[in-house]
């Protein structure tokens, strides 16, 4: 089967064979930021704008040297600075970047469908870099990849997500992406942090961490975002590092050797003590590594339809 | 003739030859934005600088992409921290981007007459982007351009321009533009809005906006900038929408086939309502794409003169 | 002897040999700048960062040119929006983009030592772009240059450091770039803002600027940080004025020609009265346009050493 959608908004309706696809697509890519000369003609005289209405650095910067590795021209709008801060929505902000002949849109937003809103608007490519709590495919791609290239294989994984569920957008996009592919999930975190009905996604929920850890192959570590918590999901952060915090002690657990992934930034000492960040079965650098070139496939794949 | 100036500062100092040499350019750049690999390298190794005391996402963004496309080198100078929070003249800024052997200044600022100071300072191409309440010579010129494309022609054009003439350098370089083209303009808006004495510019003025719409080849609609308005020009923003907003009843006016333009962003239900904005005679989002192609025209033009 | 070091920290662990070579590499990439087409292919491919915990846009602008001119894609890390924000440790937050395979960081922090920490946590090449009241070693790198290419040698000169020495990085990344060069550097201020021990360094003190700019070469005036006085160190900006301010009067006192340097952004009026500031003998436009150079050449030597 062949790539046929001018857009990512989401893992939910990617058919696994799609996924399959954009991930044999990565591994191509994946040699150029090993090279000397690390830029391939690919999107050359192309146009794409990080529209990020929503502070991420590191999301952005992916997604920048991600388009000037294919030699496309990366164009950054601030949101701030923008004329939506003059008034004007997000479609008809959309349908003006466009006109200037643009081909490709990279959204982040704080609210969950922007993106779907903003490829009602255009006929360019849209990627979603992340919407509120709804999903950030490209981070799940990126860890699909990673496992599959340590495992050779998704189906039959065990994957445990360990911490705030709730507010995750990569933990919602993870779910739909590694089901589709045939690994068995796990949920972890505090009652107050996983959705109720969460089970109806195709997960298991586990409020025990050292029961959630002990039968894995990947410990999926989610960043506690501080910024979105209320006080009443838990009493303190130092409760939050006790009870699901990743250290050495539950590192032991597992019967087997499994990968350690987390999508960053860290929290050192809150979700992830320092002391399990450097094992050798640590991901968390790889990730960011991997995220280059899935970032690379998908722009490829997606401005490729356009 | 030929191009002979090394900046562009206003339209008040052009000829209408020296106009119609723009135009003129334009149209061999306009298919450049069409292709598969948008790029020219008519200013391959050229450094282009904006320099923007004011923020403005679309309009820097157009000459970001122009410059792009032309292959030159962008810089982009953001004022909230540069050397001119810390008490530099903006002629010492200027003189020491100039240092850096850069070809061309691209400048915003909230002072009419800054890019003319810094053309003073520097021996670089200096091109107006927008100076207080005194001009925007791209934006006219991608408007002339814009009428001219689809009327073949400018001269005996019938123009309204309505909305907050006081306030808007839109307004300006498009009466200096327009008149020198031979175009009959019509300036409308509360009185409060319409500066005195602006009839010795050339314009007729009109209150009444069913009047002024009623003969015209092209409505122009100004922005109401709300950020610059005082509560005493008129009394709320709803009075304004009523007695000047432009809507389907004030579209249905017009004795012939006219053109719709604004020069963003649009606050719809404010001065535009969304019910016109896709009418098939609305310019809007083709005025966006001939500002990447006058841009271009522009900055080639100057940066050949330096 | 060859250039073997992945990172630029300091002059003060550079040796006169190594300062030597990058002093002559400078040349060779100086006429790059004067070419119509400013653009070589020596880092194509190569990917420089931006690194920038402090505003600073003329640093920023001339590395990014540097690197630009070289043909590097360049990335900007602004602090506000990054995940440094959201309780990163820079080391983890350096490694996160080293993982995107970036050949260079260019620092600049609040912080003295935070380069060194970025250079202990990755294995990219390392550049110090000003750290706290630390080292600014590129533009001592410049200075020094600047000064050569008039002089013809750095050996015996004498030259008058003159302002705020205890705040600042210039003063003493120029300091061990003289003294290992063989200049003769007296230092000059209010005794506030003169170190005490500084003649540790191998330089003299002069409380007179009379007497400090009677016999010299160069006098270097610092720029006066006002962000960093507290009103303790002088009543008021005017007695500095007076007291150690540069202008016409002073100007005279030299016995012979004598450079006149300023590391920007000036405060006209202040450290430097405009009477000055376009003498022949001013570098302060040919210290920008070397900046470039000297940020070329390092940017060059270090890459290539990773």
């Amino acid at each position: 089967m062949k790539w046929t959608k001018r857009s990512l908004i989401c893992l939910e309706h990617l058919s696994r064979e799609e996924i399959v696809e954009v991930l044999d697509t990565v591994s191509s890519f994946k040699e150029v930021s090993h090279r000397a000369i690390k830029k391939v003609p690919a999107l050359r005289g192309k146009t794409v704008v990080n529209l990020f209405f929503e502070p991420s650095t590191r999301t952005k910067t992916s997604f920048e040297l991600a388009a000037k590795r294919l030699s496309a021209d990366v164009l950054s709008f601030e949101v701030s600075t923008s004329s939506v801060s003059k008034g004007e929505t997000i479609a008809d902000t959309a349908r003006n970047i466009e006109a200037m002949k643009v081909d490709c849109f990279i959204v982040r937003h704080p609210g969950s469908g922007a993106p779907y809103i903003i490829e009602q608007a255009v006929s360019s490519a849209v990627i979603n870099a992340g919407d509120g709590c709804h999903e950030h495919p490209t981070q799940a791609l990126l860890d699909l990849f990673t496992m599959r290239e340590r495992f050779q294989k998704i189906e039959g994984l065990r994957v445990a997500l360990i911490g705030d569920v709730r507010h995750s957008r990569v933990a919602r996009s993870n779910i739909w992406g590694l089901t589709k592919m045939g690994a068995e999930v796990t949920v972890c975190g505090p009652p107050t942090l996983i959705p109720m009905g969460i089970e109806n996604l195709g997960v298991k929920v586990e409020y025990s961490i050292e029961k959630a850890v002990k039968e894995v192959d990947v410990v999926y570590l989610l960043r506690l975002q501080k910024e979105r918590q209320q006080e009443h999901f838990f009493p303190a952060a130092s409760e939050y590092r006790n009870l699901y915090g990743f250290n050495a002690m539950r590192a032991a657990i597992p019967s087997g050797t499994f990968l350690l992934m987390h999508p960053g930034p860290m929290n050192r000492g809150i979700e992830i003590r320092s002391e399990v960040v450097d094992l050798p079965n640590s991901m968390i650098l790889p990730q960011v590594t991997n995220g280059i070139a899935v970032r690379m496939a998908v722009l490829y794949l997606t401005i490729s339809q356009v």
